[in-house]
């Protein structure tokens, strides 16, 4: 059947508003951050249920019709482009919050609702949703749970998939798998939804979710601290954790470069602590008890600093300066000003590992002619560095030589080349670099075995 | 091939001392609680390396031969019994620690090891595994992975599922699939690990594994209090949460009944409080803080009583009072004096309906002919919820009544019927309650691309 014939077929379960082809796909990309590139498309399917999306699923599979699927399109790895002959499904008109169960802590909505928008209704309720990470107000939680997205709060209370209780999800062969009990155990069999969260939608697309919530913390302070010696944050880490326990949230790391231009005149930030130390720790504490929090916070990082474990810190107290301290981390896009031109990591290492590799892996980059900057930050809590590397050129030969560079050393020390952002297209023949030949190919059997006619998501991850 | 002849190979492989058949399998049996029953099996293996099974597995492929697997045989769903046709492999030799990293907080080690003394070895280096069951002193790690284990700290730190960083694991055919990363974050392609979590051994037999570790807390402190009104109960918790946030690690709740048994003659635990409240909830407390963690507890407890939330509560300050709490609520064998009639239950509930749920399932056991105790307790953060009940004989037909009591009710609010013991063999007729067709297709497709002779842990789960 032609191709043409298949939106036909789509005509017959879709109002007209739901399937964008031709002259009326102009107005859509495939990225957020290239909304000047035209998507590529046979057609754009916005469905409203679930039921459309397994009828959708079911033609194409029928017709075997190549599926690309859609969610906030700030995926990082090359995932959501199409071509031509690819029929594209946003998830985007499913969007709906379903119900929040505030003494189970429990959300259900469908895969298009935005992170932030569901952060910011639960928040209402007193609850948290601790999903926590730069893309939140665009990206969509089908998404996050598809690639399995991490963050800044990881360390505390894991990946996404330690937040999914529940999926719905529609099978290559149109199939809807229904789980979507509000349950923290269930040992009932095969825990099915493991096999759509973080499968880059190779698997099925999920269009629902029960996520965990938790009550949402009273208190919230932030400290800035800095020293020369990757021991010394090691040191403060198992402090941090043996003073305060569990209410520490976050620690995050930026090396010298990175921190300089955060605190440069690029930036609004305040320059809290000067620029001449190696390495900067953001220190975030949470806690219940309004009374005491505050001192006791301040009491570990002031020990810190009297034993010399930091050389210099300080503590953001009222919402302003947290602001402003968080942004010195988060507000990445300033290390990014030549777009075109940059390279981004999201790199895996043991935690014990991390300053002597990526000591290494930046002294090889200086050495590599027609890289310009460095940046390395990250979450060194849970082991997950990023890089961003500028360079004056887009030059073929220059990019695979920086992968090698750093897949090479992430490799020696059994790191991973994707912490967060996953496989997609871009990093696919790097893939072997992590994971060995066995295990590529359990993967591939996998994938035939579900989606034997390669039709969900085709050329991603494997 | 007839059977001996797979004896035979594996002479080749294996010296032996480490192949037990005929006379040698006297003292072998398949359940730690049944010593008395002789294990029936063609051969026990007892492996002392990854390749070793590996060479096992792959002549038991070529020649369709059929192999049970053993732990530490606590296994409660019938999963360890075994044919005179099956081989069995038991992990047993395979008790190795490999690695501890103190810094990264991990520990590597193989599959026999007992999961007391993990948590032992890396106690003494002042780090925690958080996994806490009754069985802890027998049950092999391999086993909790295979099963995805619960226990009482599946709130605070999740369940085995959510502690495990890396595994290695023989396929059916004999392929090692190892992923041994000693990372919290990978989101290099699909996380094959989680086939092997909680597959019951059905898809891979486990052999290694890194474990994710917790700084040791510095403090403990129990309460035990009572009120009549589960809305209390929900009302405590949220407090709890509320005002003690993340030090708060458990969380568990005894009915009257349950109570009343665990503080009768038949125990040396001291009855801290009367036995004519409805609800006993057991609430545990961990932290760094020597100075305060005490006082910010009690101050919390005695303003829950203040505010009628309960009617009334204990302390436990010192090891042996807390030892006595726990007994209270851990001990529970004292619940199965006639071991022969109990019939036992692990099912979970979303928490906010637990109250209803145990009554409306208690009155109609209470109906039930034949039925002579009932006793419900359970981990109620999490909401699964375990029943002990006594019956007056083994009879069929009474096992289906209550059984079809206890899951109906379960299914009718959309719980699991296990949350943590798993399928096994004995409640594979009643997955249906709790996984829908489609699911269970499925999963069965997993297990025939992956185990396409059906040799692994046969009949198991579906």
């Amino acid at each position: 059947m032609p191709n043409n014939s298949v939106i036909t077929l789509f005509r017959e379960i879709l109002d007209d508003s739901s399937i964008l082809s031709g002259e009326s796909l102009k107005s859509r990309f495939y990225h957020i951050w290239k909304t000047d590139v035209q998507l590529e498309s046979l057609c754009l399917l916005l469905p409203r249920s679930t039921d459309e999306v397994s009828a959708i699923v079911k033609i194409c599979n029928d017709y075997n019709q190549e599926i690309i699927i859609h969610g906030g399109l700030t995926n990082l790895v090359g995932s959501t482009i199409s071509n031509k002959n690819q029929v594209v499904i946003s998830l985007e008109k499913m969007n709906k919050i379903v119900e929040i169960d505030e003494n189970g802590k429990t959300i259900t909505c469908e895969s298009g609702a935005i992170i932030e928008d569901i952060i910011n209704t639960v928040k209402d309720k007193d609850l948290l949703l601790p999903l926590n990470f730069g893309a939140r107000g665009s990206a969509q939680i089908g998404g996050a749970v598809s690639t399995n997205a991490g963050g800044l709060r990881v360390f505390k209370y894991g990946m996404t998939r330690n937040l999914v209780m529940g999926i719905e999800a529609v099978l290559p062969d149109g199939t809807v798998i229904s789980s979507l009990k509000k349950l923290m155990k269930d040992n009932s069999g095969y825990d099915l939804k493991q096999l759509f969260i973080g499968s880059e939608g190779t698997l099925g697309i999920v269009t629902k979710v029960v996520l965990r919530l938790y009550r949402l913390p009273k208190t919230r302070y932030t400290s800035l601290a800095a020293t020369n010696n990757y021991q010394n944050v090691l040191d403060l880490f198992k402090t941090m954790e043996n003073k305060i326990s569990s209410n520490l949230t976050g620690f995050e790391l930026l090396w010298t470069n990175t921190y300089s231009q955060m605190v440069s005149d690029k930036t609004l930030y305040n320059k809290y602590l000067p620029d001449n130390y190696k390495y900067y720790i953001f220190i975030e504490y949470m806690g219940g008890d309004f009374e005491n929090d505050y001192n006791k916070f301040e009491e570990v990082v002031l020990e810190s600093v009297d034993k010399g474990i930091i050389d210099d810190a300080v503590i953001g107290k009222d919402e302003k300066e947290q602001v402003n301290i968080w942004g010195i981390r988060e507000d990445v896009a300033v290390l990014a000003d030549e777009k075109e031109f940059d390279q981004h990591f999201d790199i895996s290492i043991p935690v014990s590992l991390i300053g002597e590799v990526i000591d290494k892996i930046s002294l090889e980059l200086k050495e590599c002619e027609g890289v310009k900057t460095i940046f390395p930050f990250g979450h060194v809590a849970d082991g997950n560095i990023h890089f961003i590397i500028g360079k004056d050129s887009d030059d073929d030969k220059l990019k695979s030589e920086i992968n090698e560079i750093i897949y090479s050393n992430t490799e020696k020390v059994d790191g991973s080349i994707s912490a967060e952002h996953g496989i997609g297209l871009d990093k696919k023949k790097y893939l072997i670099k992590t994971r060995s030949q066995d295990e590529i190919e359990l993967m591939r059997l996998i994938k035939k075995s579900i989606d034997p006619k390669n039709i969900l998501n085709p050329g991603r991850v494997i």
